[in-house]
């Protein structure tokens, strides 16, 4: 069922698709004129919604929130079904879902997002005037979406990236992950509810189910200004493509994942191996692995190693066997997995004899330092429960190591006391690396605030420069525009004289 | 001769380069190894250029300004003698460049440009404890700055991009422009000078000379982190392609050029017929039209323009013949020209009859609303001292003009009291157009302040979100980076809990 604007259409022939547990769904993909409407719907709303207020738009993200959670159960389980994921993790998503919304409705009801700058004029200047200059950033136009098949929620249908394309005053068209139909719906009917009641020009959202051919569509589509995308490597590669190939390029942001490098110190494994070991284990099993902030490499002392791996065997022991999202991912995951286990030096420290979708048990293996640097199969991301352990003999080595990786989300660092404060040259080198630097910390859980960046050099993402977690992920669909000369009463209200808004603003 | 770090080079064949007055000049093409040392100097320079604090950098910074100001009337004369421009626009350009560099210094050595974010943890947050989360802007990494034909000076060596690259801290490698070799050197040893007596390390700075597969083998690259350029469509266009087939794609912002419409009102234009034409006129002239924001494109109501184009005639008798910056360039725009006047419906208003490289007078044609949406070719931007008048009959018409147009660098608008006023809808369909508005101004003449947006969609620039004029610029070279529960002493000091730059900082 495509929702499109105000109204729901289903014109297309059904296509086959696999949720969790072998669940198989049929679902109409969106025809030509279907997708043709979206947009075209989506670009006739933006000439009025682009001047929503922060106020308008604050109310609308707001009764998105309302909506989904007025779902109650039924959202719940249709979650879990399509899913897999536990009660508690769908809980907890649905739950940063709304945190997000409410927290770009609080950023455009304030206002001061937009990044006011004002260049007084000064017509005595010699040998021309100066003239009054004033910049604000204004939202580009219809993004589309494309939804992440780990977070049915938080980064899907009403998740992180609509919410911050709805908030820079872009309207939205979802193109919905195949692995969860039914949440999609459910999701996409609560916008439209949503829209409707807060009187959002028709077209403002609309969503639409297929496969890479739909999506090929919506991208290259002439009135299509972004694109937003969660996924692999591939996918967001090929969305990339596609659109700098367009007579007229678009920006793509695409979070194509990462294997986000653990540096261990040796006095820090030796005064917490257990603690660590568990911490970590739980990391890298956390959402049966299915994170792109998953831990997929520790790079740990030599001198260490044994007591660390001893330790790490018995956190793993201990983990219980977890329902991966659906069998294509499950199978991904098998099939990336032999890849990596055969691809020669790597050695196996805790690999189940049995191993299923629904009960998916964690994958634990280790190379040499000399390895991992030689060959870029051991680099690839293993999307499931899974992490690689490579020991290091010296810091000279483990400096190599991180120089052979290519960028990612997160790099973290294990170490405290003297033994922290000694390193900051290889803090300095993993700086360079990710674009979220932690310490004693798991890059798992990424925190929903202003400060965060969740994005990295290619090929974590397709463009460091922005984020899409946290309160900046807006300014991935926003332009800065130079007002010249503008008598007050046509100057938007954030750079009046006055400051009519009340909002933080530059002034140069 | 090529500038390589702290040495001097030319190992290469010579090629012949053609600048103002068709001067001939033999110059050496860098061979591959010149190149890779450049770049290898930069790499290395990166590892602690990307740490210099903001005195540091502004202390280079102006010291590139004072080594500038230094080479006195030798620099005023070499530009003149390469670029045909006159004495006073030289020496304008040369304050611009300078006025640049001391306002990129004046910006890094206040600090707040690096968009400090502070979010605090939250140890007894529940279920889970909150991080602390801080975010500022980083150096991408070497950008390769290609110097523009138009302005010897303000965009090119030592000009907006190099200023603005250096300033975030990112080392730069110039590809010289082939149509001002000598100025290029001149300016390059200056800023080796600087960066020496302020103590920067080596290869923070390079200039190579050569041609097209000089440029594309500094792309291509693996240690270069982005690029900036400002020039053709064709140009940008090719270096966007060959930076995103890399097989790590790279920003880059190219700045390709606008015919940056000029919408007239009738009320405004019976008001102000001569002066307004001699405004126009003015700016169409400016440096023989050899402007990115050289208007190009005038929306005249038919009902007036009878009389505006009387005013104007006049005012282009008045224009005397100027210099053009090389035969290159005339021909370019004769053939530009030819192209536009053939293409049908265009009626020549003023078309010298005589017209060089060395004395160019301006040319202005005239042309219907409805033959202009048809035909693409009347779209195109002629680089030099040219404008189409469009005449429109309604305002619908004139709404759909502006539909009909491609992104641009800047629209203008002339109308004033009630007339102005009651226009509001029609600068909301110019906003879409553009990344700078102006009323009763021209577009050229761009103000180098925080406030300005030199950029906008494409084709008048690669990436609409940022810009390449102001400071601004910089946000093009730098990336997010956030620090997750950092001790104090190891944070940046932007970052620190003390705030010890007291630069301005949002907190969450």
């Amino acid at each position: 069922m495509q929702i499109i604007g105000y109204t729901e259409s289903s014109q297309g022939a059904p296509f086959e698709t696999v949720t969790a547990a072998g669940r198989a769904m049929q679902y109409p993909k969106a025809t030509e004129a279907e997708i043709n409407k979206a947009v075209e719907l989506a670009r006739k709303a933006f000439a009025s919604y682009r001047f929503a207020t922060g106020a308008q738009k604050a109310a609308f993200l707001r009764a998105i929130a309302e909506e989904i959670e007025s779902l109650g159960d039924e959202l719940v389980k249709t979650v879990m079904a399509e899913s897999g994921l536990p009660e508690g993790r769908v809980k907890g998503e649905r739950g940063r879902t709304c945190s997000q919304l409410h927290l770009f409705a609080d950023l455009v009801q304030e206002g001061s997002w937009v990044e006011a700058v004002i260049d007084h004029g000064d017509p005595n200047r010699q040998p021309v005037p100066r003239p009054d200059v004033r910049r604000m950033l204004v939202p580009l136009g219809p993004v589309v979406v494309f939804t992440a098949s780990n977070f049915p929620l938080a980064f899907s249908t009403a998740g992180g990236d609509t919410a911050s394309a709805l908030a820079a005053g872009c309207p939205v068209i979802v193109k919905g992950h195949e692995a969860h139909p039914a949440t999609n719906l459910l999701v996409a009917r609560a916008i439209q509810r949503a829209a409707k009641r807060t009187g959002m020009p028709e077209g403002v959202f609309s969503s639409l189910s297929g496969d890479y051919e739909t999506g090929q569509a919506l991208v290259e589509h002439p009135d299509v200004a972004a694109v937003a995308f969660t996924g692999s490597y591939r996918g967001g590669k090929a969305l990339f493509d596609l659109a700098n190939r367009r007579p007229k390029p678009i920006p793509v942001f695409a979070e194509m994942g990462s294997i986000n490098p653990i540096v261990l110190l040796p006095q820090y494994v030796e005064d917490h191996a257990e603690q660590l070991a568990a911490q970590l284990v739980g990391s890298v099993t956390l959402g049966a692995g299915q994170f792109c902030t998953n831990p997929g490499l520790i790079l740990l002392p030599e001198a260490k190693a044994e007591s660390f791996i001893a330790a790490m065997k018995k956190a793993l022991e201990a983990a219980a066997p977890q329902c991966m999202l659906n069998e294509k991912i499950f199978e991904g995951y098998l099939s990336a997995l032999r890849k990596l286990l055969g691809a020669g030096a790597v050695e196996p420290l805790y690999a189940p004899s049995e191993n299923s979708a629904a009960a998916v048990r964690p994958t634990v293996a280790k190379t040499s330092a000399a390895a991992f640097i030689q060959n870029p199969l051991l680099h690839a991301e293993v999307f499931g429960p899974f992490t690689l352990l490579v020991t290091w003999r010296s810091e000279e080595e483990l400096e190599a190591l991180l120089q052979s990786l290519e960028g990612q989300l997160t790099a973290t660092l294990f170490a405290e006391g003297e033994e922290l404060l000694s390193h900051k040259a290889l803090l300095d080198s993993m700086r360079e690396l990710a674009g979220r630097l932690i310490i004693n910390g798991v890059p798992t859980g990424v925190e929903v605030c202003h400060a965060m960046q969740h994005g990295g050099p290619w090929p974590a993402t397709t463009d460091s420069r922005f984020t899409s977690v946290g309160t900046g992920a807006i300014r991935r669909f926003a332009r800065p525009v130079a007002f010249q000369n503008f008598p007050d009463e046509l100057l938007p209200d954030e750079l009046k004289e006055g400051n009519p808004m009340g909002i933080k603003r530059m002034e140069g």
